[in-house]
C-alpha cells in the first residue's frame, strides 16, 4: 500500500485549469485500491501570502467543496485542513528547521524568485520547504506528485529527512516525487496558460450566464463566418478537445475546415460541452457550499482520521528525542 | 498579577554563577505574591545545538531539580518543559513567522554571532528568536528578565507580536523587558566570568571531596603565607563575599590584611561555607536525581497547568486566523 501525498494551496475556486491539470489526475490516483491519497489544503502555506481571516475560509471551503464534487473518496482516503492539525505539523518542522542548513533555505528557486518579486519576505515564507517536508514524512508519504518546477522543494523535504535519520535514526520515510511526464497544460482565455493570476481563468461552477459570458471571452482571430478555419491553432477548439468525446472533436474540426462555422458557434458548443460535463460536479459544489455544516463534518472527520497518524509519526519522533 | 517568564537552557547542571546570577533572582521576584512565575525549560532550543537524546534528557532533568532545590515553588507558579507543549509554542510560532520580516533575523547580533563561529548553522538557529517570541507570548507575559545582551531579542519579540496584532486585531500581549541593573557577575575559579564554556565553574551540588578540590583549584597569587594579603584582588575572598554574612566577610578580609593566612586556609573556608550553605538544596537536587519519577510527576503537573494556558492562547489566535 503507497501513500501518496498532495497539499492543495487555499487560492479558492479551482478552475478549469487546476480540475483538468491537477484534480483529475490525483483523484484518478486515489482510486488505485493500492493507493492511500492523502490530500491536505495547505492553509497554513496560504498564510505566507494571504492575511485576511474571512478570504482564508471562503478558499479553504471552496477548494474543499471542488475536491468532492470532482469525486475524491474521503473515506477510503484522508483528506484535511493542515490548519486542523497544525501543532502536529509545525513541531515536527522545528524538529527538521533543526536539521536544515540555513543554506539550503536561502539558495531555493522559490526564495530567490519571491524575494526578488515580493515587499513582504517574511520568516514562514523563508522556512515554507521545512513545512513542506514536515507536511510530507508526518504521514510517512511515499510518493509526492509534482510538477517539474517542484523538483527541487521535493528533493530538499528528501534531504531534511534523511538528514534527521542520519542524527536520530531511521525514524522517517523517505518520500520520492512522482513526476508525470505529460502534464497537460490547458490554456487560459487568451492562450496562455490557465492560472488565475493571469485572470484568464473558466470557473466550471459559475452558472449558466456567467459562464456563457467567460467562454465567450475567449479570444479568436478575425476569419469571417464563411471561411474555412485552422481548429488547430484556436483556443476554444483546444479547450472543447480536452473534455469532448472523439466523434465530437472530428466533427468541429470538419466544421472549422469546411468554413460557414464561426467560433460563436465553437463557444456555444464549448459551453455547452462544460455546462452538460460538470452538471454532477457543480450541483455538490453548490451544495458543499450552501451547507458548510456538511462540509464541516466532511473534514472533521478526515482530521480525526489523519491525527491517527500524524500523533504515531510524532511520538516516534519524540522518542528518539528524548521528549517522551 | 503580573505574569513573569524565565526561558531556562537545558544546559545541565547550574554552577554557583547559575544559582547566584539567575535562579536566586527568579526565585525571589516568583515569591512576590503579586507576580505569576512562568519558568520553563528551553529543550526546543537546545535542540539547535544539542544532538543527543540521553544528555538532552539528564540536561533537562538537572536544570529542573536544581529549580526546585533553590525553592522554586512550582504550585504557586508554573513549571514546564518546553518540550511536552511543542505543539503550541510551535504552532505560534508558524503564525508568528508569518509576521516576521526576514531581514529582521538575518540582522540579528546572535545570528551574526553564532553564524560567524558554528559550522552548523541550521534553519532551527536562523528563526529561534521566533520561537523565542512565541515563548513568551503563549502565556500573556507581561514581563521577562532579561540580561543587557538579551534586550534586543526581547526587542524583537515585541516586535513579532505587535506586528501580528497589527494584522489581526489585538490578541496577544505585548511583553517587556525587566532589565536588572545590578546584576552579580560571578567570577570563575580563573577569575573570569564564571562559564560552563570556559571550564572555570563551582558545582555546588557535588560530594564534598571533588567539591572541595574544585574549590582549592581557584587561582590565587604567590604572596607567601606570613606576609599581608590584598582582599579585594583575590577570587576566593570575592567568592566568599558572596555567600557569607557580614561578620564573616569582616573576619577573613582582616586574616587576609593580618598575614599568617594562607589562601588554602581561605578555600577551606569558602569551602566549608558552601558546603553548609547548601546542604538543603544539595539533598533536594540528590533526591530528585535519583527519584527521577517524583521530577517527572512534579514536571508533568506543571505541563498540565500550562496547557491551560497555552490552550486559550492559541484558541484566541487560531479564531482570529480563522482557523476554528
Amino acid at each position: 500500500m503507497a501513500r501518496i501525498l498532495t497539499g492543495i494551496q487555499a487560492s479558492g475556486r479551482p478552475h478549469l485549469g487546476n480540475i483538468l491539470g491537477a484534480i483529475l489526475p490525483a483523484i484518478k490516483l486515489s482510486q488505485n485500491p493500492d493507493n492511500q491519497s492523502f490530500l491536505f489544503i495547505a492553509d497554513l502555506h496560504s498564510m505566507t501570502t494571504i492575511k485576511d481571516a474571512k478570504i482564508m475560509q471562503e478558499n479553504t471551503r471552496a477548494v474543499a467543496a471542488a475536491w468532492l464534487a470532482c469525486g475524491f473518496d474521503a473515506e477510503k482516503n484522508f483528506f484535511y485542513r493542515q490548519s486542523r492539525l497544525a501543532g502536529y505539523h509545525t513541531e515536527l518542522m522545528w524538529y527538521l528547521n533543526c536539521q536544515t542548513p540555513f543554506p539550503m533555505l536561502a539558495n531555493a528557486h522559490s526564495f530567490k524568485d519571491k524575494s526578488d518579486r515580493l515587499s513582504d519576505i517574511n520568516a514562514g515564507l523563508f522556512t515554507y520547504p521545512v513545512l513542506q517536508a514536515a507536511d510530507i514524512v508526518l504521514y510517512g508519504a511515499n510518493f509526492v506528485p509534482v510538477g517539474k518546477d517542484q523538483r527541487q522543494h521535493l528533493e530538499m523535504s528528501k534531504d531534511i529527512a534523511a538528514a534527521f535519520n542520519r542524527t536520530y535514526g531511521e525514524v522517517l520515510i523517505l518520500p520520492e516525487a512522482l513526476i508525470d511526464e505529460n502534464v497537460m497544460v490547458i490554456p487560459g482565455t487568451d492562450g496562455t496558460k490557465m492560472s488565475k493570476s493571469y485572470n484568464n481563468f473558466i470557473d466550471v461552477f459559475l452558472p449558466e450566464k456567467p459562464l456563457l459570458k467567460a467562454i465567450k471571452s475567449i479570444i479568436s482571430d478575425s476569419t469571417p463566418l464563411e471561411a474555412s478555419k485552422n481548429p488547430d491553432t484556436d483556443i476554444t477548439f483546444k479547450l472543447f478537445t480536452l473534455l469532448a468525446d472523439p466523434n465530437e472533436i472530428e466533427e468541429m474540426r470538419t466544421n472549422y475546415l469546411n468554413g460557414g462555422y464561426g467560433y460563436g458557434h465553437a463557444k456555444q458548443a464549448l459551453f455547452e460541452l462544460i455546462w452538460r460535463k460538470f452538471e454532477k460536479e457543480r450541483e455538490i459544489f453548490n451544495y458543499y457550499m450552501q451547507n458548510t455544516e456538511a462540509l464541516e463534518e466532511k473534514l472533521k472527520a478526515g482530521e480525526e482520521k489523519a491525527k491517527e497518524i500524524a500523533e504515531k509519526t510524532i511520538n516516534d519522533v519524540r522518542g528518539v528525542l528524548g521528549y517522551l
